[in-house]
């Protein structure tokens, strides 16, 4: 996180910045999508959020635990396993989001409008 | 933009996640936001973003002229100067991401839930 863009001109903490920042930070926004239908395991998120190494994943579901978007949990299995959900103020981003998904559907429906997008640095 | 996070695990083009990918990018949800008020000089802009250094700018405008959220007009006075200013398009997707801010406002008021958040790679 950026610290400079969590502030307004006059230096004033901002949250709707903070918010635009969180789903700045690559992968993000996949992540909560993802985690909308429901609990999932480490390596099933990793395949649904597709492109992320592990590394990356664990480090974004630990911000997004902090900030109280993600729960972790371990199943005490044998053997054990660790599973992600959203909270309640998860799931209230994750309805936050879907008028997002609409417009996508509207204005983004034509693969050839996306293609020629420079790659991230 | 990562064309690996575009498509599906079938391999489908899905515009719902090259929505989340553009807004992904670093800087673009806070361009879209600040171009909300209308028409912005380059270095106003700048301004308004915060830390995005000149050339990132310049790129993310471009991306952004080219998949049509952005419109970009040279002011032909002496001398000339260069206006960006939202389409349409990218008018609705400003209305889109308004729930976000208004989540933003409520679960996000506390600068030290954000403060801790890991710094971007």
């Amino acid at each position: 996180m950026d610290a400079r863009i969590l502030r307004s001109a006059d230096g004033q903490y901002c949250p709707v910045r903070a918010t635009l920042a969180l789903l700045g930070q690559k992968w993000v926004p996949r992540i909560v999508y993802e985690l909308q239908t429901g609990k999932r395991r480490f390596n099933d998120l990793a395949e649904g959020v597709g492109g992320c190494n592990s590394r990356t994943l664990r480090d974004r579901l630990k911000a997004l635990e902090e900030v109280g978007i993600v729960r972790r949990e371990i199943v005490a299995t044998t053997p054990p396993w660790v599973e992600y959900e959203l909270t309640e103020r998860g799931r209230e981003l994750a309805e936050a989001m879907a008028p997002l998904a609409t417009w996508g559907r509207r204005h983004l429906a034509d693969e050839a409008l996306v293609a020629p997008l420079p790659h991230e640095e």
